[in-house]
């Protein structure tokens, strides 16, 4: 069996490669009318994906998979248009690919650019989500890269239906037939062979929860770029405006809590404690908060639940707050450091220096001064879409769109120039 | 033992993460200045260092290490000074942290800035040749990373004298205790460990022949940068000029042919193989290349030997060369791309068309034009220093500078903004 699943994963790569030689020869108008009748092909087999996916839910319902993941995988018409629209908007966005990052001349004569090129062939991998398909598809594909696609086995006839019909649209237009691939094995043996594809593949990106991230990332031989949770940090110094605060914490809270930027801790300076704590709880368990805190937060507000030493480094992705009395920001600095997950954390302060020393001190891939931690993400970056949200430091770190899906070369141009 | 080398290398690893933290207050003046104290260091412990070199190859010639490995081991008075200058020319360079990459202001008002960062902690893993302590630290240091150094086992005292010279001396000026440390036991274990330091150390960097960097990147859990081998290709296009293409193939194969941006195989375009093939046989016997060729090539010019089929994918490093004819340029594109090491490749051509093809569609980290595919080297691309090359794709390709070890974070300055 595993030499089966090996031979299969690694044809499908030796596919990915030739497809990627052939994206690499497409220009920007090509692609673009690629995307568009992808976008095209996926409204016009609706009624076919929409079937497939009842008989998704159906199975997942009576193999009693959890509520949140049947949701997560179920579809509707709005989706469906939703995805068309994604892939319509990706071909609005600027070619990530030719770009001239650099362009020099040495002193022999020699001329050197520094050009944008495609990764080559990128694998994602991800749960119950079906659109993640078409959205990973659309940008990998704009990006001049072959993808390779594993999704949730409950999932299994959504996303061949909907790459079915990227497919047999976008084909007629020009894309390469395997461009998209779609690995339609539900064996997960298939993720232990994808990620060990040495010089097959040149990315794999995990998209999903922590224990999918880390099946991922530990058996991999190929780069991955991941995200393993957002333990994001709010720092409320002393000189913080309170109200401004305040209604920070509830956005970053409350405002979509299952998501990996929204906030998990807050740390508040010990001077402004007896003043600010007992406003914000009052205003979080309205809103039906719970909040967890050290000794000195419940000192200060006895409803406040004890925190466990667990506490301080979990993600919850619910309605729950960890807070705690700190009595510097160099303290909240190294707690962060300490406790947090590099993802986005943020310092609420109108004191300069604590803003210059929380900005070059904390080491996240996004460090926010007198605002929401719910800005990271590509759309509100401004990139238009993302792919995902990266917590490494190596190649792309906080949002990743377009540019992150690409890498780059160096064309030199000589006349005939030797070493001396 | 294995328990005792984990918890040497993990403390290890905590010291370079606070170092890490102290390095990035540093300003450039104050890392210039240390930078020079460390190059005095060196001069100043030359007899100290030239004294452990001697044990060092006193032991490595008894123990019956092979000549080219003891002389790359074997320091003298002018590798010490070399060693300095080099230190005095990072001091020279402009500093990469803290770049402005790129600042865009969003319409709820949030200003965002992506800012060069070091990456934190590097793991600098390489072989016999002791300068690259040196050089290595230097680089690290001035990018604003903590480095955490293992040489080779037979280079243990002389690597130990060139750390400590650049420590005292550095120290005194402000240089982190912990900023550069070397591994001090010769246990091999040290390396396996080394690479599963996942969340302590960021990235691993082997330097050294094609089984160290196997060694190294096929146990890793951190992300590594590499390169395994060159295996440099000159395709000789049908409208090139002749003289010029043998000259650039007399350069790229024997001004240095130990090194890897060395040429090791020639393709020739068969309109030009019965002119071609005789006059740059003459050139490379006279000069003691071996020849190995295809069929076509050898019906050509006998004196030219039969290539295996290993033979296109090796890399010589001494003065064997091995040439074939192939029908087109489309030809000899596919043929690098599959039996080369996406390092250097040139193509030596007047025709426009094919040059467009060629550096389109080689997918290697520099791609040349009529040139040799000696330059690709830090020095010779104007980066100043390099710490190595890259084949990898993620994060840095080609020559690696100091800007290629940094990374960035996005900085958000708000005044109270919510996400709606």
């Amino acid at each position: 069996m595993k030499n089966k699943i090996n031979t299969l994963i690694s044809t499908i790569c030796d596919k990915a490669i030739t497809a990627s030689r052939e994206l690499a020869l497409l220009d920007t108008r090509q692609k673009n009318k690629i995307l568009h009748a992808m976008a095209d092909g996926i409204e016009a087999h609706a009624a076919r994906i929409l079937t497939a996916n009842r008989k998704d839910v159906l199975e997942a319902t009576s193999a009693g998979l959890a509520e949140p993941m049947v949701k997560r995988l179920e579809l509707n018409t709005s989706k469906i248009k939703a995805m068309a629209a994604g892939l319509r908007s990706v071909a609005a966005l600027k070619d990530p690919v030719g770009r001239e990052l650099r362009k020099w001349k040495r002193p022999n004569g020699l001329v050197i650019v520094k050009k944008s090129v495609p990764i080559g062939v990128i694998c994602v991998i991800f749960e119950s989500r079906p659109n993640v398909a078409a959205d990973s598809a659309g940008l990998c594909f704009k990006s001049g890269n072959a993808v390779i696609l594993r999704g949730g086995k409950e999932a299994l006839r959504s996303n061949a239906e909907i790459i079915q019909a990227m497919l047999s649209y976008g084909i007629r237009q020009g894309l390469p037939k395997y461009a998209l691939q779609l690995i339609r094995t539900a064996d997960r043996a298939a993720i232990s062979e994808l990620v060990q594809m040495q010089g097959k593949i040149d990315l794999v990106m995990p998209r999903g929860g922590e224990a999918l991230i880390r099946a991922v990332a530990e058996n991999a031989k190929v780069p991955v770029i991941k995200h393993y949770k957002g333990v994001c940090h709010i720092f409320v110094d002393k000189s913080a405006k309170t109200d401004q605060a305040i209604e920070i914490i509830i956005n970053a809270k409350c405002q979509s809590p299952a998501v990996c930027n929204s906030v998990e801790k807050v740390l508040i300076h010990r001077d402004l404690a007896k003043r600010f704590i007992p406003a914000l709880y009052s205003r979080l368990d309205k809103l039906g908060v719970e909040l967890r805190g050290d000794a000195a937060s419940r000192k200060i507000e006895p409803g406040i639940k004890k925190a466990s030493k667990e506490d301080w480094d979990m993600e919850y992705l619910d309605l729950t707050l960890t807070i705690g009395v700190v009595d510097s920001p160099e303290q909240a600095v190294a707690h962060i450091n300490l406790h947090g997950s590099h993802h986005s954390d943020a310092i609420i302060s109108e004191n300069k220096a604590s803003q210059k020393l929380f900005l070059a001190q904390v080491d996240s891939a996004v460090v926010y001064v007198n605002s929401s931690t719910r800005f990271t993400d590509g759309g509100e970056f401004g990139m238009g879409a993302e792919i995902g949200i990266s917590t490494d430091k190596l190649h792309a770190r906080g949002p990743m769109g377009l540019e992150e899906l690409t890498t780059y070369k160096y064309l030199v141009q000589g006349k005939g120039q030797v070493r001396r």
